[in-house]
């Protein structure tokens, strides 16, 4: 705990612009002064493809930030999922050095400790903008913070994706009965609250997913949203597509930077990582809101069935989230997130119920 | 045009990192390649008093981590509303070079040219995160820099307040009917729209609006939403607070810089300053999102009434503020840029109404 809280007060600082201030000159115990600006060139291992360019591309936005920031003397090359570690192994691989940084979704490493789920995103948990709020400036990151010391890293919001979609069906469902029995391709804790309302869960990757659906091994699969499903073309092999993505509300990619790492660049250049990675987090969202409009319109013209999920799924799935996330409070580290995440949903549901819901449910109502 | 043509060509650039490549080195044409990095002290004036802090403070962070990314030696001096020139000649300020910067909401300029007001927001315009994908990843930043172009300024977003509230009032609103003869506070093209529903529309500036709403000289005002509006104390002197604010659904806040004083930056300041504003319009909305919700829920448990505005109010503000949006799509380039806007608001309101919505809504009445 000693180290723990050594690390906390030493990056996570007073609260002037996005919390970043984590990098302002002094804050950091940094072994020596620097003087000069060296040259430097560091690994990013990203968890992605590149094929998954919206958010593959967030590394790519930073790096790019940072070599300008820099005159080019501080470079980021960025390796896609599998060129230097594999996808699942960001985490590990910032930690132990391997990389300097990582741009990865720490729910992928729930198996280490499952209160890493709400640096991304959990099942009705908070949407995109509410997840800015809580860890800019509503305490959340200091306490992502202080879990990601046990790691080595600092970590850093990286781009979310909005509300994914819930996923393509070739069966519809009209009644929580209609899980039952159901073949779908669904991971994390998304799949544990299928699996407890009835789901046969399949762990498939990306690729698969199409040729899966296809000759019928799966009766339905989720992926992100309209640009990244229309790119894999399932609406060639599923008639239903479903909504709101509620196992993914406001899914936030993260920035890993080691420790150790961090620790050795002058001032500046932690200012450059620090405010790269703001730009790329609202890069990403930005990007998904451009693309997704006219991805989904095309899907609508071309003959997709959009549906709602029925209350009585939702309704269900929302009491067995709240069941699975209430199981690791257990844990005081976990319960203490889990409280003052859980507190934040609530008063930020109140008020974005109001005008920002009525104004949007009106436009599309209209 | 020539001349707005070859600053588009300079200032657009590709689109890598929202639309902020702008300044990637060589798009720039500076008249010479500049070696060291220069001490330079800017000013930057601000249409916004220190009160605002939420909207005020973004020219802050800005100028903060711009310091922090150039080692200190790059100093932009941030001056309030009235301490260099007065709230309203911020564009005129930064077009005279009188300042190299201006924070500010470009609606104030609609006397200049109306289509300024697609800069911040119109009524019925696009959401905070349907704006950003606009204008970084959309085509929006183009069409806007063309604009600004003609007063030798390169705009940057900088900061939104989401949809805001639709005011106090002393007086219920049950139907068109009602606004008919109501005194009521409020500025820009909701004014408008407001009188021509019968609203007898006031012009009061923020610090008299408590004292107006106190004697009853007015019946109603609207200013920004909980958090700002809590400060000022108006629901001691009004009983109802109205949603949705459908006259500004999502403000954006500019950040000015003079065209010349661009020019004369390195490369790598540029990009401190592109980067810095792309963080500080993110660091808004985070910061409003984080304290509004605590606002909102003190407001309600101190007895103010939340009200929806009535079905045949909106209905009536829409089409009124859509005949008034229409009124200068005679100048072709206010044209273009409206069609553009209102394709893309279709498009972007088609989407946000499945996934995005349904679940903000199930969240909100579960």
């Amino acid at each position: 705990m000693q180290r723990r809280n050594f690390v906390k007060a030493a990056v996570l600082g007073s609260s002037a612009g996005l919390l970043l201030s984590s990098c302002a000159p002094g804050d950091i115990g940094a072994p020596s002064v620097q003087t000069g600006d060296p040259s430097l060139r560091w690994r990013l291992v990203s968890s992605f493809s590149r094929g998954l360019d919206t958010i593959f591309g967030a590394a790519e936005v930073l790096a790019e930030r940072v070599s300008h920031l820099t005159g080019g003397r501080f470079r980021i090359l960025v390796y896609p999922a599998g060129e230097l570690v594999p996808a699942f192994e960001v985490l590990e691989s910032v930690q132990k050095g391997t990389a300097q940084m990582g741009h990865t979704a720490s729910y992928y490493y729930i198996g280490k400790n499952p209160a890493l789920a709400f640096d991304t995103t959990v099942p009705f948990g908070l949407t995109a903008r509410q997840f800015n709020g809580w860890v800019y400036h509503g305490g959340g990151m200091d306490l992502l913070r202080s879990l990601f010391a046990d790691y080595n890293v600092i970590n850093f919001p990286g781009g979310n994706t909005g509300v994914q979609m819930g996923g393509w069906f070739n069966r519809e469902v009209n009644a929580v009965s209609d899980l039952r029995g159901l073949s779908m391709r669904i991971p994390g804790m998304g799949g544990r609250v299928m699996d407890r309302l009835g789901v046969a869960v399949q762990q498939i990757p990306g690729g698969e997913i199409y040729p899966a659906l296809e000759r019928g091994a799966i009766d339905a699969a989720e992926w992100v949203g309209p640009y990244d499903d229309e790119k894999l073309g399932f609406a060639q092999v599923a008639r239903y597509y479903y909504y709101p993505g509620w196992w993914e509300p406001g899914a936030n990619l993260s920035f890993y930077v080691s420790r150790a790492a961090w620790n050795q660049l002058p001032s500046h250049y932690q200012h450059a990582v620090a405010v790269a990675a703001a730009e790329a987090n609202l890069d990403m969202l930005s990007r998904y809101d451009a693309v997704n409009p006219a991805s989904f319109r095309r899907l609508v013209e071309g003959g997709t069935e959009v549906r709602a999920f029925p209350r009585d799924v939702m309704d269900a799935a929302f009491a067995s989230a709240e069941a699975l996330l209430q199981e690791g409070t257990a844990d005081p580290e976990y319960a203490k997130i889990f409280d003052a995440y859980t507190q934040w949903r609530q008063d930020a549901t109140a008020w974005f119920g109001t005008s920002e819901q009525t104004f949007a449910d009106y436009m599309h109502g209209h």
